[in-house]
């Protein structure tokens, strides 16, 4: 215990056990908890609560920013304690929980959860588990690596129960930037203009009567898991700093490239990560997570500054980051996921978005969240808050997954995240097809001719062919349209016979 | 021809023929038009466009706000002078030749045309031909029934073609109000907070060198199509008014509801008109077209004020507003699309989106545009602006069309231009689907519960009930999925045996 982390001197005496902080969450309850792809969540209560469950059975609805780490969505699901799950997550156990039809899970665009709340379309948190670097002498609660939905979390729940990580240094303190929309209908502009300017306060302000209880933990985040690039995922950045290269010597694009958004995930990191051996200097980031590759960037003298609402690093990065934080602090700022993901700052500040793509169809349309149009693999994320108002909305994928039984280019996808009116630029290993201002048939020329993996052109270009003499301002043939997925759930490959068969 | 309404005495001498104009626009030229939803679009110089490519063919990209009036998508089509039209359009002929792929149209949300101009992403307009009531004294432009994205237009050519319309009274000035944003990276906020705040200009700023000829035209707009209420569209708006009273009553919306938008049309034209037997009071549009519902609204003194880019009205109501201008002048005001539309916007003022499905499926996934998922109906238009960023987006259609042939709930759209991430409300006029907060089982529960027709309802629940022995969190089976689209194809109805035998 460290009460010197509790600067509110009045608040002393909140100091709970983890078990009893779990008791204060009650059957059928609506529970707000910090944490954003596997950072800054909070750590003892969650699994005191999975705990309790075992003996006395409980369900509530899990809100929170996005993944948890530390497998707690897993001990969660195990406990049999989530009711409903949202906004997001990349746990193994809860998305079978999910596809079974256990867990009822909202997948949802990451800007609006809070959104919905303010305006009470969604319930809001009975209580709040938030986790902190420390309470401020005002007793406002300083959060950890990620800010996510913490602070509106906090704001709306009648209870807060603070959970103080002893691991994490103090020296985060002035990385957060929390602003709040004002309510409508006086609502406000958000008064951002450059990726670095700072809107907020530095702590998650609410009324320290507030605050039920405060737990002690001593737990690091899970390590990011993201694999290390490899030749597809630089074949893709690669076309991309192509791609880039030319936008700027157009003029389309200036010479640091504006804003950048990457996903989560091992494709976009290692994609960015690609850019360390570009030419362009002076790079700023305006995303959802700082993945490793954020920090490769400022350590490679290429990017200047990053926005995010979290961290999420490998256990390397993590040490480097957090052992010289002076080193860092001024280069990148945490806002609450609303903020980072806004479709008013999206589009004023012309960000370019970078998502990965489970697969994407001849069109332009993109599947991101379902395989086979029916198992929810993570969510959609941040993606859509990028991709609909962003000044390039670009997808990146291998070309082909499972050994080449899979092609990530497809007659039609099975399920529509991101639709051909979103859809900017599209990028495998094999190429890039720029979609911009191009009719539909126009897409499925440079799509075939750029992206799809040559095991599967000549099928998906016979499809185009055939379609294309039934005729339509997208032509397809709708018996066959989804033929590709149905041969994957029943042959476990995509086309009839055996795609590494034909390949050369 | 009334010279007077060329206030700029210098540019006496740029009126010239209708035909003398055609004649500047060259084979291969990138021509943007004023004009959307029917209205205010330059008339007498793309009619002679068209007769001039009788004799000498040319092919032109022709862009506009929205659809042109006075079958000039038609003559144009005929002609053959479209190569490529964007970004919306709702002419037959024009249709059968995007669908037969001789024109290349690009269907865009409404919002972004003249951004991607700003950036160098679509080609900008070689020549601008823009309707207006008068030249100011400046030389500016005061656009006459839309504003459309003909501001940017005639920012963005290098040449501009002025057709001043005398039918039109030169009351309409002050009306418009014409903002255009900064260049990024120095973007400021769009500094609009309610819907009648004025924050432009009332003319289009450009230099009046610019100005190659000057065409008077004296045509009216083409009176908008619309048909009246019937019992279908009163029973959405019933629904829909039962629904606002209950959000209301819980807190969750304003007594004046907020600012509405409607979609061009007659369902949501009639659903809004259905409100003048409401009990709110206030209301307030800020939307992109204003039709006869904005102003039987205002008649009715439920309406205070709209907001539009474009007014497009039947006979009776273009007869009674225009006729009584002073009346209505301090009620409504036109901006530009990328205004009306503007993402930030949308989310700021928290508008209600109300806008007109082809169909949707029982997971909330909306298709706008394409017929059996191939042949484009209108386009997009500006239904993603607003459903991705608002408030509510309600999606309404009637339960069946063709004479019970085609069900609007099927078990997977064909093109999804809403997906189940924007979707909040689904109203047919057997009901209303709130989806709020829901998981995709849960959604396809009360949306065939409460929208589907009761001759679809048994097979569609058979269809979920099948999936879900299959599994996963949005259950489907592949096989069946497009079946109902396959059907309506090969048999002409959407069931195997027509649904009409089977319906009380």
């Amino acid at each position: 215990m460290s009460l010197e982390r509790i600067r509110l001197a009045s608040l002393h005496n909140k100091v709970i056990s983890a078990q009893q902080a779990a008791e204060l969450i009650k059957d059928g309850m609506t529970v707000g908890m910090s944490g954003f792809t596997r950072a800054g969540e909070a750590k003892a209560v969650p699994q005191a609560l999975a705990q309790r469950a075992k003996q006395h059975p409980l369900k509530i609805n899990l809100i929170t920013g996005a993944s948890l780490g530390n497998d707690l969505d897993k001990q969660l699901t195990e406990a049999g304690v989530l009711a409903r799950r949202m906004p997001f997550q990349v746990d193994t156990t809860l998305r079978r929980a999910i596809n079974n039809g256990e867990v009822m899970f909202v997948d949802q665009h990451l800007s609006e959860t809070v959104e919905q709340m303010r305006n009470k379309q969604l319930k809001r948190p009975d209580i709040a588990v938030i986790e902190a670097i420390a309470i401020s002498k005002d007793g406002h609660i300083i959060p950890t690596t990620s800010v996510g939905n913490s602070a509106s979390f906090a704001i709306f729940a009648d209870q807060v129960i603070v959970e103080i990580n002893t691991a994490v240094s103090e020296e985060l303190e002035g990385l957060h930037d929390i602003y709040i929309p004002t309510y409508r209908p006086t609502r406000t502009p958000v008064p951002l203009t450059k990726v670095d300017d700072r809107i907020g306060t530095t702590a998650i302000v609410i009324d320290p009567a507030k605050i039920v209880g405060i737990v002690f933990n001593d737990t690091l985040d899970s390590p990011s898991t993201v694999t290390p690039p490899d030749e597809e995922t630089q074949g893709i950045a690669n076309h991309l700093i192509n791609f880039f290269e030319d936008e700027v010597a157009a003029g389309r694009l200036p010479k640091n490239l504006g804003p950048l958004q990457a996903g989560i995930g091992s494709i976009a990191n290692a994609v960015l990560s690609g850019f360390q051996h570009s030419s362009f200097e002076d790079l700023v980031m305006y995303s959802e997570v700082l993945q490793d590759c954020t920090f490769e960037l400022i350590d490679a003298g290429k990017m200047k500054f990053a926005s995010g609402c979290s961290m999420t690093l490998s256990q390397k990065y993590g040490d480097r980051v957090f052992g010289n934080l002076a080193h860092y602090k001024d280069k990148f700022i945490l806002r609450p996921q609303e903020i980072s993901n806004h479709p008013e700052l999206v589009r004023r500040l012309g960000i370019i978005g970078i998502n990965t793509a489970l697969e994407f169809d001849i069109y332009g349309n993109v599947n991101s969240t379902h395989v086979c149009g029916t198992k929810m693999m993570n969510g959609i994320g941040g993606s859509g808050d990028f991709a609909r108002n962003a000044h390039l909305a670009i997808f990146v994928t291998k070309s082909i997954a499972k050994g080449g039984a899979i092609s990530s280019v497809v007659p039609m996808v099975s399920h529509v995240d991101h639709n051909e009116h979103d859809v900017d630029i599209l990028v495998t290993e094999i190429g890039l097809a720029d979609l911009r201002g191009l009719a539909p048939r126009e897409r499925a020329k440079v799509i075939i001719e750029n992206c799809v993996h040559p095991a599967y052109r000549e099928e998906l270009q016979s499809y185009y062919d055939r379609a294309c003499k039934i005729g339509g301002h997208t032509p397809h043939i709708l018996r066959e349209a989804l033929q590709w997925h149905i041969n994957l759930e029943e042959n476990g490959h995509m086309l009839a016979t055996k795609p590494e068969a034909k390949s050369a």
